[in-house]
Parts: structure tokens; sequence; C-alpha cells
């Protein structure tokens, strides 16, 4: 089953580490992947990237589309041509950023149509165009099914029909997608908050059958004590055998919870995001570089790391950075972050293979609790 | 004469080239150097200017004793190590940034008392100073006297005066400077557009007696065509044996006018603040990556170029990230142009150890005129 073979080398509790392996390399899992919205990973050169140790990005089918359009990136060799990124990417459906970024003018049982936050031009997606963009045009390695997002708080009842309706498109995303061996499909459980709706959710998607399977529908403003309740019991209810992906999650200690119950992939924005915000992410939590307490601070944010940002430049250099509104302490920053992401989960897949999951937890969640989101002085 | 050794490898006409020794390295004269205003070269990291070829950048004092302050970097061990460039580093003497950025309070014989335009604090800049913050506490490796610039339009007495009052500073400049094995002092020639005052000027500082001798002055306005004239013969009044520094400039065409006048080190944030505007530069001129012409453009800036900017990422994907108001499109045009000029200082070089110097001057007149400065589309 499933396109790629996905091997599991050790687990411990719940938590798995192993192998995703794809045409254009391997996947080492729990695996983080930085997200390259618009055809960049916000600041960085891919081979910036590259160094940090992630074996697959993220791109955003929404952005994309609009803007060179999917057509433009298919012309120019498609996506990995384009960016400069050899390795494997993975592109979301675009149903989320519809949701978040556009004015929806109408969500019918056929498609969503939209007005592009950037010029307000008209555009449609279907599981069926959405495929076409994501498989065809940007020639992704996983696709993401289109499914059918809720606005928080949804009832029951609103959230099971946009559950069902998810199913449905997953149904006709699998059938627009075909049998490739090249490319995998992944489908997306929802159900909100509810153990019978992701129950419900889970039995549909495993009857189509899909190479990977996202929860969906999380990290949208439940907090992190729903989410980890979910979390109990939704990535149990997907295959064992195939990999289980956490869609948009997290914060370093949202990451451990989810792998300590058995997701394998994550993305998030929040590295480069807050990098560019003169945030740095580090074991005993976020710091605001622009504190005056790193005026005169000597020292790298991590001597032991093997990327530049972390290893070479003081934090009296990136405090001067951020207080100037340099670009280069945005960049600096974002390539910090997505270095202690990748530290984060190599030291993950370490603590699985080695039997210690739970006191890796342990010490992530007293180490990050020291300093919460640290604001400027 | 002079700290630093400076050996003339070949002439064509009065072009020159060959290399200044310094200990933190040899400088390939013609030489481009980055300005590295506040620390950085804008958006770079300094792994990827040392890529670009360049042997020196340029840090400004004004901008530094501001924020993080001298006295900051001193204790952070200087500025080669605050911002981790191991070659040479020259700074400016803080007078023209004090000229055209700060609220001057008052310009005296002893010094010159201005407010920040960062937070509107009171600060004082002498001669003494400007070679403490220089020498002692930045450890430049080339430090600038200070002089008294005039707005223009001037007369010829108030240009007159400021000449005068700049060879009084550059002895006392030297004075405070003392004798240093380590570290190089360049007068700077005033005297606007005028033979005479030009004349009186290098006589005055050639009686001082410095490692080098900068042209300051010009590029502040006065147009091409003027400059031009004022290079045919105020470089000829400097020592030949040691070299001479056109302060701020400039387009492409303007450097290799002076280079054969005789000119040998040039500076000028031109490609790094046209990189951040979207503007490219090549042997054919400048060019928007904005303009719609490059949307399905495949090919590289400059396919033969050892730097990744210019050599891999595509026009579509610049003129994308550009369109997008991506870091990374600012980034990659600051890189990519940064590695036209030293590629064109490449190229000077070897015209005039060849011979031909004048033909490379034309064949650079007419490919530069083909665009200009070309604006968005």
């Amino acid at each position: 089953m499933g396109a790629f073979p996905f091997r599991i080398d050790a687990t411990d509790g719940k938590a798995r580490t192993g192998v995703l392996e794809t045409p254009r390399g391997d996947i080492r899992t729990p695996a983080f992947m930085p997200v390259g919205t618009a055809g960049t990973v916000k600041a960085l050169t891919v081979d910036q990237v590259a160094a940090t140790g992630a074996d697959i990005l993220l791109g955003n089918t929404y952005h994309l589309m609009l803007r060179p359009t999917a057509e433009r990136v298919h012309r120019l060799g498609g996506l990995h041509r384009f960016m400069r990124w050899e390795k494997p990417i993975l592109t979301d459906s675009g149903g989320f950023q519809v949701m978040s970024l556009s004015k929806i003018a109408k969500v019918t049982e056929e498609c969503v149509t939209f007005q592009s936050h950037i010029d307000g031009s008209r555009h449609v997606l279907s599981p069926e165009r959405s495929m076409e963009i994501q498989a065809d045009l940007l020639g992704s390695d996983i696709v993401m099914q289109l499914d059918e997002l809720v606005a928080l708080p949804a009832s029951e009842d609103r959230t099971a029909e946009a559950m069902r309706r998810s199913a449905r498109w997953g149904q006709r995303s699998k059938n627009a997608f075909g049998e490739r061996n090249d490319q995998a499909l992944f489908g997306i459980q929802q159900g909100g908050l509810s153990e019978g709706l992701r129950r419900e959710s889970a039995e549909r998607l495993m009857e189509i059958g899909f190479d990977g399977y996202a929860l969906g529908g999380l990290a949208v403003g439940e907090g992190h004590a729903a989410m980890v309740e979910v979390l109990d019991f939704a990535p149990a209810m997907l295959p064992e055998d195939r990999p289980r992906y956490l869609m948009g999650v997290g914060k370093p200690i949202d990451i451990v919870e989810a792998v300590l119950r058995g997701v394998d992939m994550f993305d998030c924005v929040l590295p480069t995001r807050s990098g560019r915000h003169g945030q740095a992410w580090t074991w005993d939590g976020s710091v605001n570089l622009k504190n005056a307490r790193f005026a005169d601070d000597d020292t790298p944010l991590d001597p032991a790391s093997d990327v530049p940002a972390s290893r070479d430049y003081s934090k009296a250099y990136l405090h001067h950075l951020v207080k100037s509104s340099e670009i280069l302490g945005q960049v600096l920053l974002s390539w910090h972050n997505l270095a202690f992401f990748q530290a984060l989960m190599a030291e993950l897949r370490a603590a699985i293979s080695e039997g210690r999951a739970q006191a890796f937890r342990d010490e992530i969640a007293r180490r990050q609790a020291r300093s919460g989101s640290e604001t400027a002085a």
C-alpha cells in the first residue's frame, strides 16, 4: 500500500521513527517541513534551508495558483526547478488559505469560488482542479486532497457536514489523482474535537485508501490542551503503516506532544515568521533578540550547531541587526529557527530510537516553559 | 612610504592594476568595496559577500558610532569580529553622513556637533574622535581623515575655505593616528570642480603624508560630465605610488572612466540599493526585474558566474520574487549586483594588464548605454 515505502525503524510507546522513501530522496520521520509559501521559504535561499537538514518543503497551492500561476510554474519546469529545490515537496490543497486569506464567493458541493487577496480576481478550486494544480502543474511529490474547513466555533452538525463533504472531496481527489508511482496522495481527517466524527472521518478515508493521512482542523484556535486531547485518540484511528501528518503545527512542545501520540510529519510558518520578527527559538524557549539584555552578549545562539546563523554570529550582533531593522537580522533568525526545529526533530528521532521519548518530552516541556513567548523589551 | 605596500603590476595609459597588501589580505586594484553601512552589507551574509570576490568592505563610522556605538563594537572585539568579516575593512570618517543624514548643530574649527537621525541625541565628531573611533574602537584597516564637506552649489571662496579646513583636519587626523604598521590612514583631496583648489589640496595633503589619497567632494550631484572633467586632472596630482580612492562612485561607466584616469579604489551603495529595489546590473546595463517581459524568462542573469544568485536562479523566478515583495528577491539581486561589480573590476584589471583598457572602456560605454536605468513596467 502507498506510492512511497514507509519504513518504521523504531517505536517508543505510540511514537515512531522511520523513513518515508520518495524518488526525490528520503524523508526522516518525525519530520518538520519548512513552509515555502510562494515558491520561497521566506528570506532564505534553498541552500540555506538545505543546510538546516530539511528533507522536504511545503508549498502553498493557493499562493502559487494566484502568482505566478500554476500554469507558469509548469511552463518553467515545475515547482522544484522554479525554486531550485531538488528534494521532495508537499503541497497543500489550497483549501485552508482560501478560507483564511481570500474572500469566499461561494462553496458548493462542486467547488469553491473565491476572490484573490492580491487583486480581487475570481478563481475556482475543486478537488479535480486542486489535483491538476498540485500533481500535474506544480509537480508536487506529496499531494493533499481538497477538504472543506469550517470557521470556528462550529456546531457538531456543521462540523459533521464539512467532514462528510471532505470525505466526498477526498474520493474525487483520489479519482482525479489516479494511480501514480512517483507521487503520493494524502487524505485529511476532519471532525473537529469530536471523537465520533474523527472516527467516522478516518473510516471514510481508509475506505478510499491514501498514501498517507493528515490530521486537519487542528491548530486553528482550539488551544494546546484541546488539541492534545484530540491527539490522544485521533492519530491511532489512522493506519499504522502509513505516515500521519499534523497540519500547521507548531511550537516545539506541540510537536513533541504530537509525536508521542503517533504523528510523523509537521509543517508550520512559526520558525520563519518569528525569525522575521526578531524572535529566536532555543532549547530554553523563545527569546526576543530586541531585548536589551542581548546588547553585549558575545555568545552565539547555539555553538554546537553546524549552521552559521546559529553558531557564528553573536547575540549582540543579532540584537544590533534587529534593532536596526536590517534584512540580515530576518535572514539569520529565520535560518537559525529552521535549524533549531530540524535539530529538535533529530533529537526526537534519536530519543525514540533509544526508548527515552517520554523523558525527552518532559525535558522539553520543562525547558520550553522557562521563557514562553518572550516579547520585546 | 605608506603602512601597506602598494605594488603596481601593470599600467595602460593612466590606468593601473596592482595589489595593496594589508595584514588582513591583499586588495586587488582597481577594487570595488561593497558598503556595509551599519555592520552589514544590507541583506547579505558575509559569506555571500566573500563569494563575490570582494577583497575589502567599507563600514560607516557615522552609523556605527550611533548604533551599536563604537565603544560597544570595541567591547565585542572590534568591527571585523562583530560582523564576521576577516578581510580588510575601510571606514569613512563619518563626516559625509553627518552632512547628509543628521541635523548639524554647529561646525567649528574644532569639531562638528550634530544630532543623531535615529533618536535626536547630540554627538561630537572631531578629527581626533574620528581617529579614535575608526582606528582604536572599530579597528579599521584603512582609516579616512575627517574632512569638511560643503553643500552644493558652493562659491569658490566657500569651497576653498572647506578645502583648507579639511587639510588642517587632515594634519590633526595624522597627528592623532600617529605611526602604525598594521593600519593605514588616507587623506582626502577637496576643492570641488576647481583645478587650482584641487592642486592646492593635493599639495597640502602630500606635505602631511598619507598612506593613500581619496578624491572627495565628487559624485555629489555635479553630474557625470563634470566629474569626468575633474578626473582628467585631479588623480594625477596625487602620488603615483600610493592608492587613489574615488569615494561614493558609482555606476559601471563612472568606475571605468575613473580607472582610465588613474583611480584605484571605489565604494558605492548602488549595487545593494538597486538590488533591494528589483534592479539588476548586467553587461548590457541595468534592468528592472519587475518588468513583465521577464515573467517567462527561464535564463539566469549570468550563466558564466560562479555566484548562485547570478547563475542558478531564472529571471522568471526573480521576477516572481520581486513582484511578490519577497525578501529573497532583495537578497538575490543584491548578491547578483555585487557579483557583477566584482566581475567588472576583474575584467578591468585584466584589460589593463593586457593593454586594452581603452577598448574595454568603449565596449562598456556602448553596452551600458543600451538600457540606461530601466524602470518598472
